[in-house]
């Protein structure tokens, strides 16, 4: 019944290397939270707020039981309630008011429609899984999102979703584009494929689809965060491409199967794509775009805000240039990208190594390693048959191979690092 | 034989708004600086320490009466000379290395051919003057140049230059620009003209050439800087451009009539145009582009420094997108520019009226501002037949007017500053 949270991982092994502090969380917190997935919208501060208050079992049992809660003031239209003090620093917005007994309603009557069990069998049908913090997948950079974390992301694909997230970037644009704007979209997402990265964007029309079209022409990662379930094609015109992501890299929300997308579920969701990624790049986009928004937010996280200057001319480049004046730094094509979010291992040749010795790699992501030869960059293609593993799973583990610094990627091939001494050899030989 | 220095000045006043404070240079000062203008190249660093230490006088006379100067150790090479300690501030580089009697060789040689009284003479009668430091038509925010100050400007065209470019900008970029980039400089130079704002640029193909006639073309104010002398119609293709730019507005240089130009004047000419506007707009360059010379100049001298954006696949763009990544500012309109190089005055409505009595306005500007009735914006063309001026003549004047706070444009109109007072009354009231 519930899903499988970390596909690449082998249960009869005794450390896992990606395993957090605090171990796997219990199945009744998951089952909570995807109940909670269904009944709060995504990024809402009071529910975010709750939940740290009460634990996803408590808020959930609080909402479903009808019971009063322990302060007394904490519900009452108007009265400050306990957490009135606590800022979302992460946003820089003032404290929101406190709950109230109309906000309360408003979840209880969701609650009761609530079937978590039936959304994870759903996910779990489609091969995909609920992730949920504390899970070895979970991406903590969404932490920084403070209150308006997301309760848990729904999850198809076949990589693993933190490995791949830390070393992604945003492309995101107007969907009514110019040529010009496809174009330099579909450059650069090929550009960060060569270069390893995993392009990160909302599979809208326009700079959305351009860019992850361009990662995966040229076999590379790609994300796609939607604003609605993971089994909704949204919009129907890429439900083509959609699935295309779902086999070779990763598609995420935080609404449960069936959730279908509104207008400030698109603007949510923009906070995820910003908090994923180590920045935000805006290809193309007009003044007041949601666009900017995903920029502004990953602005106000500490993330890298970039623009792609277009012509002076055009009303599509207008908002990133507005962009360009204040916050964003200009980029041109995906080395200017890299050079800026790239950190100091891609910089300062040559690399110091993994950061894990290979033992602790999971058997499917050991076996990928194996079959890449000594020396020699190798193709994708070849590495998928000597590894024995079809060429989606296969890249899915190359890419969590690179954000763990064993591989790297050399236009279409890829290659061992290049370090002067085996380091799963000698950090052994030390312990 | 000497050219006049100031054609708006009367010369009965007993005072004139423009004197500086050590009145009009006398006549072999300007003849000193003429020879020296045909003598040491632009902005030669070791001939303006010298000029500043003996005078334009005691400096031509050393040169050509081969006397030995009076420190024994400024002129043997590889001796520490007396300024060896001054620093060129203005542009943040090494104090170069002492004069050495190779530098003085030269400088003598050409000293023999120099005609200052013949080159005086032609620019009178080309209807232009030399303008020299102490001279009321001295930009003296080219004293911001340091010892790279131009030794005097040769000037033709009616307009005051020092009231034109205390309200003026550049507008530079590539010779081989592409129709987007031509396009957006006149675009520019005719939005600065609606704004009362005077365009400098070089004359040359391309982007300068846009600039000017879209200055020209709106009724504008525009000064070309040239790297030759300003009787030397270069390019051949622009004559007719510069012709008319001598009618309209201002054509300026440093070399004396008949100069040519040569790689390095060029180059030196970029900081004559950066120092003398409020700001540097770089439309298209590529990279290692003579414009980003200019544009680097003008951040040195606290200029505001502008770029605008285009395509990233035009290799024309990737030069300023370079500058737009470090020193300078995006800009996508004139209203941009205006915005960043505006005075107080210009952002803060009401303005406070203008800085000079009326009653000291030279007789022929008095005229022209007499011509304006008292409330409705008025064409050029009206105020000339009222003033009894050519356009040209009228246009000049105007922007004085522009510059000294008496008047506003409008589009293709001008009208009286609005002020709740007569400045003239309530200044002259008081004393």
């Amino acid at each position: 019944m519930t899903p499988h949270p970390n596909p690449g991982r082998d249960p009869h092994r005794g450390r896992d290397p990606h395993q957090g502090p605090h171990g796997r969380p219990p199945d009744e917190e998951r089952l909570a939270r995807a109940a909670l997935s269904h009944i709060v919208e995504p990024g809402d501060p009071h529910a975010g707020r709750a939940l740290r208050r009460y634990g996803a079992n408590g808020f959930l049992r609080l909402l479903r039981e009808n019971a009063v809660p322990a302060q007394p003031g904490l519900w009452a239209p108007g009265t400050p309630g306990p957490y009135e003090d606590v800022h979302d620093d992460s946003h820089g917005e003032r404290t929101p008011p406190a709950l109230t007994e109309a906000r309360l309603a408003g979840w209880r009557r969701r609650a009761r429609t609530a079937t978590p069990e039936q959304h994870l069998d759903h996910i779990a049908r489609l091969g995909g899984r609920f992730v949920i913090p504390g899970d070895t997948e979970w991406p903590r950079q969404l932490d920084d999102l403070g209150d308006a974390r997301p309760i848990g992301l729904w999850v198809r694909g076949p990589a693993d979703l933190r490995a791949w997230a830390l070393r992604s970037v945003a492309l995101v644009g107007a969907r009514a584009c110019t040529p010009y704007g496809a174009h330099t979209a579909a450059a650069l997402a090929a550009g960060l494929s060569e270069h390893g990265w995993v392009v990160v964007s909302g599979a809208a029309f326009g700079i959305d689809g351009a860019a992850h079209r361009g990662a995966l022409g040229t076999g590379g990662a790609t994300i796609a965060v939607l604003a609605c379930g993971v089994d909704v094609p949204y919009p129907r015109g890429h439900a083509g491409l959609i699935r295309r992501i779902t086999e070779q890299g990763l598609v995420l929300g935080e609404l449960p199967p069936g959730g279908h997308p509104t207008r400030s579920r698109f603007v949510l969701r923009n906070r995820v794509i910003a908090a994923l990624t180590r920045g935000t790049v805006v290809v193309e986009a007009e003044h007041r775009s949601g666009s900017l928004v995903t920029a502004r937010a990953a602005a106000r996280l500490g993330r890298h805000t970039m623009g792609v200057p277009g012509p002076v001319t055009s009303g599509l480049s207008a908002g990133v240039h507005e962009l360009l004046r204040g916050e964003a730094t200009l980029v041109s094509d995906a080395a200017d990208i890299v050079e800026l979010v790239g950190d100091i291992g891609q910089l300062a040749p040559p690399r110091r190594g993994p950061v894990l010795p290979r033992d602790l790699l999971a058997p499917d992501t050991a076996r990928v390693l194996e079959a890449l030869p000594a020396r020699h960059p190798t193709p994708l293609a070849d590495i998928a048959t000597r590894a024995g593993t079809d060429p989606d799973h296969t890249l899915a583990k190359l890419y969590e191979l690179h954000s763990l610094g064993f591989v790297e990627r050399h236009d279409d091939h890829w290659r061992l690092t290049n370090t002067p001494t085996q380091p799963s050899n000698a950090r052994h030989g030390g312990t």
